[in-house]
């Protein structure tokens, strides 16, 4: 296996049916972000599921593992992320369940085409482009920030490529939650359930959790809040058991 | 004082300032709703604060009780509740702080006038009307259902009377947060700052705090959770804090 690995990378343990992701520690590695998108994403039998900006793929690969869909695609425009990704792919056996496509978000829907899945999953950029500096634009810059596409692309997109009634699960930062849900409305992707992510549950959350549907009446639910730690700085209940099952 | 009351009615103590309100029991008593968006907004020395929709005049006074504004303004379509609330204010002496006007929502603008005030507030009904027999029209469900108002009119109005900057406060219900936060944005009342009540930390919210600002740019908030109950049913020491000072 481990002649799957090139210069710098790992392969970190996903704790779910056995499967391993490469990494490149100096470039970017997932986050608790991922993980709680994978938990709060539902994807049904024989439904196909798309993550937009899928870096090295662990949306797809955790996905896959908790979930009964019949095919998942990644969508990511830096081919080392998405070539990781793709001998994360191999090395899990997995070449006939998730399918990784070097491209770009703003070209999504002519890449997949209209109405084509039943979800679309998102763990976009999070923070707004402020100068540009071409120097910064590193793997890890072009994944936090709004370089390459923007909120506003992913929504677009997403409402085209989504089937009616379509799902779409984006997790996000809490500071951005207007534009969020004005945005999902303005495209007709209907907010219909959210969670907060609380560090402690005293403190601001610093992550929102938000499922919208195609098409759908707006009414939504907010959930109870997914508090990260105790007071003493170990993990909630709730956190170990998402952990437990992909960490 | 007793001579102030008609039938049926009773005299509550606010716990601020010595205040008393007028209610009528079988008609409709304020909420913990009203007291937590009376602790959520603030009006700053000298401005103007104009309360839609104030029912038996209850944010207009406890905002006169916390905060120094100049000026504070309730209106109310349904004249049984304008004069309660008027009734109070003579009781607790703020005829020349407090003006009560009986009136239509819809009609906000034109009755107070573009830009001529620096804060709103509101409590409006939360449930949207879905049959609207006549016979069901009592006070309690005016004040609880869209029947004379709507979320959409409340928006459009309190964008007109809103000074540039001006502040925005509201309380609502949480599976309409969507409609809220993308009506704000379409209406240019940028959410700056949210909250979300949760009865216990681990049920999901009933309420929801929002302040937007006239013309702001989007980026917003979300504030710790305020939980109202321990898990034994005794009141969490914020909420303690809250009605210690109005109720």
């Amino acid at each position: 296996m481990m002649n799957r690995l090139k210069e710098g990378e790992r392969l970190d343990d996903l704790q779910v049916k056995g499967y391993e992701i490469i990494q490149h520690p100096g470039r970017f590695c997932f986050g608790m972000d991922a993980v709680l998108l994978s938990s709060f994403a539902k994807v049904k039998r024989r439904e196909r599921a798309l993550d937009l900006g899928c870096g090295t793929g662990i949306l797809p690969i955790l996905l896959e593992a908790k979930n009964e869909g019949s095919y998942y695609a990644g969508l990511e425009i830096q081919e080392e992320s998405a070539d990781m990704a793709r001998r994360s792919i191999c090395h899990n056996r997995l070449e006939n369940k998730i399918e990784i496509i070097t491209g770009d978000i703003k070209e999504a829907a002519k890449i997949f085409g209209a109405a084509s899945f039943e979800v679309i999953t998102s763990n976009p950029p999070y923070m707004i482009e402020e100068h540009g500096l071409k120097n910064e634009m590193d793997t890890q810059y072009i994944a936090r920030h709004e370089v390459l596409c923007t909120l506003e692309d992913i929504l677009r997109e997403s409402a085209k490529i989504l089937k009616p009634k379509g799902r779409f699960y984006m997790v996000h930062r809490p500071f951005r939650l207007a534009e969020i849900l004005a945005g999902m409305n303005r495209h007709g992707i209907e907010p219909k359930r959210m969670r907060l992510v609380y560090p402690y549950v005293d403190k601001e959350p610093n992550m929102v959790l938000v499922e919208g549907m195609r098409g759908a009446r707006p009414r939504m639910t907010v959930e109870p809040p997914l508090v990260v730690y105790e007071k003493d700085g170990s993990y909630t209940r709730e956190l170990l058991r998402m952990y437990g099952r992909n960490l």
